[in-house]
């Protein structure tokens, strides 16, 4: 950790700022330069808090040279993880393809999806049972039961599920659920992060809204430091000053957490968007920025369907979006 | 609710949609303007799904003509809520000084902090026992026992207190803290909120790093729903790309709020700018936009005061504050 | 334009409203609701501003129907435009592959950088004459001498030149220049782009750091509105909160722009990500969301070299990448 | 400036990195950690290009020392610059008020203004003669007349007026314009900066919708680096995610440039809110932020008057807001 001081700062003040850290336990090495004064910290910098230390009044700024996410961190992990559900492996060159209804309506509905979206190559199913709605007067998902329809489903066509948990009190609902999803919303819902720690199931971590790569592996990590090392981290939008769409999907998230991370990286473009029309194109883009995997929304509910237009794909454009999926990945992999 | 569809729409996929809207349960008003065409919808739109109706290829925008907070709505309660803790009474026309450490340490500094800022004026005493810290290896808070301290501090000074919950599971522990907090990183933890509004205790609900108001208002709407009125509406810093300061104080929205809701609006000048110099010029801008209340953090650890710089203020700061806060506050209404 | 008015409005102030956009030479159709009243206003709306209607006091919100940029249109213009320079041909299924180095530093380096991209397939050279530096101490570029050493690579190559105007007072030396670039700080300069439309020159405008795509629209609407149509948008990342890349590239720009307007949209890998090492993923991607080309920084210094890490490409690196961009082209439009 | 290499760094890489860099002309201490190496530079830094050196792959972070902005800096003038327009003197404990319309639009209009802002205490008259408009279709200003109009109307009430110069080949226009504004477009149009150094002429300088605070004082440091120090900063509200209000006004920016520098800092809320009824409340948020001065649009034209909504304030409201502000600021000062 590097702690730059202002420029003529009281001697005084930098004698107890200095005293002060070594007693946290770090050496402190004094480097005087022509207008500031540079401290550089050794040992377990890890308990200093650099917020606190940053608003001293004698400091310009601090940096940390070694990040605070270790588990995560590809330098202490330098081969790829490849986390695996059943059969499927994500990561590590494994693409996976997960497909499914935004929310589980019924078991016709989630079968034939289930079966169309296998049928065009997904591997895996998703469908939202308990639904994290903006409103309270917005359907909030069939919950218990939606999991149920799920697990048919799966039965039907042997691809393992993915359903979002919003609350710690309903771990134990999931315990048969192959990928417990954790929402934008909650990706600082500390002790949720934590208790899905607790178990051995893979964990697809999504990114908050506003919150930096940073945060997110941070928020792997108290995933991972519980014990659970199946993170599969997705990139879905963050937000922005964007008019014409309702958030910015973030692709060069992709490369960049490849490299400070070894966790595989999937994205999400329907949620990105909103807008079935723009799934394709940004669906190809996330695969030539090298991702992992793609969690598409796909419906065949004629009031959805109404204009080929919903955020979700037709299970007709599903397929065709696939072909060009797989041929892209070969371009860009070969 | 008004669609504006895109020029040239076949007109069959535009029956389709009026039909489907009908079906819904709206009158729905068609006007053909030169280039577009405009349905207006009349009767309970609630139901319908914006985002869905925005993502049909043949529809331009959509547009929410009632907003879809009520119980939040300005325009269906017109009086300014005052809500009462204890004696201490927030909105309306009444200030509130909550003042404390961010964390509660020990008994002797949560009183000695409480009689510090009682003299100077504060009404109500802040501490967090629950801490939610990006890092897993952050301190986490005296979870528990912080809240029985709190309670010493209460007895000891008369101040009611206020205090964050995390998570649903410890809401048990709160059953005799005055205020509870909902933090910036839950203001979408939608199962949280729905088990706050089935208290009866006063909510103290902060905006989220990336919400929008109207996500701020939709949030109270779920506490409000489940029965409980009392909520406090706090602003304490939006994520922004500034450079200098951790976060972008947003005080606009302080007018802004009190002109769509009839709920109180305070302001943390504490964490929205996270340098203690930072908070005095803050905290009287926050009272020259009309708040109704500030949140200030105040310690007394020699440490922390080391070189008059963190987050926090000094008793004695704080007292200068206060000071100026009165005078502003009477400059502005009178 | 549809102008929603807020609940309770009092009448005589409606009416004046009404009178006074009656006054303003459109129509002004007055539909009342339940809780709100809605103007729709037909006629030549153009001239209504509206940001001072929507800041009434009686006025919730206003919706134009019809976008204002004109030109730039789809709906009035459906075919692509195909801008062409010398033999390169742009958009309408035309892909032009731009390179060269950030800054002209001598006839040495322009030359052979143009033989190297030439050689790899690219069909454009760049190459910076007057550069806009963020600090008054930086280097500005080699002005009108860059721009005849580019005149020099273009003589031994036959690559047609891009290099970027700043300033209307230097228009005159841009003459035997074959596309001139407006760059991301001077979208906005409405003087210039006012010039650079009674030119007849194709202009690459690129989109600023904090632009929406209707302003970048607007901005193209600027040159085409004087008089020339050839205009290539560009989307090069814009400002967000990101922690590790200096900008997120926004290639969901690139599909919206193309249902938005007729124009070619390239994208800008290079300035967006700012490291070398992340240009070939996103050049990639952008290719997969359906750009109708790539502007690539390369060069062949080898202090810029050093470790393979600038935000330059090397003439290396730029060859293996051409030939994966060919390929995902390839499988994206088959 | 201190440079943070990656773990297991290649030791050939470094050396040619620490030879590259010696070569520039600054001295290279090399401190060895745990886990990563950081690079001390001393000596002249500021030409280095600290981006370039950032994107080395080697390369894990950089962090400049000293500013970039030198004349601008408050460390290498700790006073406060004091601006004298005629005798009006702005910074150091004075206030400025500034007034007028949005746009000249009439002898009439702006002198009527002009004496009636002057009544209520104004001491400078602003009004818009070049107007940067989004659209090439809407109303572009009076140009040369517009100046004109404002001289006239200084004559009959003493007040020094201020107008906004979009283009260097304006600047004659300007010669006897007392105080020249560069709007927040223009705020990185670089040679515009630059000529205006080398004028005499006291600059109002509008900080971009999407600029930092180190922009603001690098672009601030172009008028100065060519001889002109008296520069006026201005904050006028940047582009976030919000939804109510066109812009976020950062009043932190207030006391942080104050911090960072000893030129004036004053506030627009008109421009910041969009809206004349969020003007009051924005403006004494100001004055307790601790603002030199603001500007404020004031018109008398009954049809912006219509509903009492606009975003310029009518006379007797700004008559009303001056009166609090003079409160405000005597509460903040004493």
């Amino acid at each position: 950790m590097i702690v730059v001081l202002k420029s003529n700062v009281d001697k005084e003040k930098q004698d107890r700022l200095v005293d002060w850290l070594k007693e946290s336990g770090v050496d402190v090495h004094v480097s005087v330069g022509e207008f500031q004064t540079v401290l550089g910290l050794v040992g377990d910098t890890a308990k200093i808090d650099t917020d606190l230390v940053e608003s001293l009044d004698i400091v310009d700024s601090v940096k940390r040279v070694t990040e605070t996410f270790k588990q995560a961190n590809r330098k202490f992990h330098p081969e790829d993880t490849v986390v695996s559900v059943g059969d499927v492996k994500i990561g590590g060159g494994n693409f996976c393809l997960i497909a499914g209804p935004c929310s589980v309506e019924s078991e016709e509905q989630i079968v034939s999806i289930a079966k169309d979206v296998k049928k065009s190559g997904a591997n895996m199913l998703r469908g939202g049972a308990f639904k994290p709605r903006t409103s309270p007067y917005d359907f909030q998902g069939l919950k218990a039961e939606g999991l149920e329809l799920l697990k048919i489903a799966r039965k039907e066509t042997g691809l393992p599920i993915v359903s979002e948990i919003m609350n710690v009190g309903d771990l134990h609902l999931f315990d048969d659920v192959d990928v417990l999803q954790v929402g934008a919303r909650n990706m600082q819902n500390f002790d949720l992060l934590r208790e899905l720690g607790r178990t051995n199931k893979p964990i697809l971590l999504k990114r908050g809204l506003a919150n930096t790569l940073k945060e997110l592996l941070m928020s792997a990590e108290y995933i991972m430091a519980s014990g659970n090392e199946n993170v599969i981290l997705c990139e879905r939008g963050i937000r922005t000053f964007s008019d014409y769409l309702r958030n910015t999907l973030d692709l060069s998230a992709v490369p960049m957490l490849h490299e400070l991370s070894h966790l595989p990286v999937i994205v999400d473009p329907s949620h990105a968007t909103g807008m079935a029309r723009m799934v394709p194109p940004m669906a190809l883009a996330a695969v030539g920025a090298g991702c992992d995997g793609l969690i598409i929304e796909v419906h065949n509910d004629p009031a959805h369907a109404l204009c080929d237009g919903a955020q979700s794909l037709t299970p007709a454009d599903y397929d065709k979006l696939v072909k060009k999926i797989v041929k892209v990945r070969e371009a860009v992999t070969c």
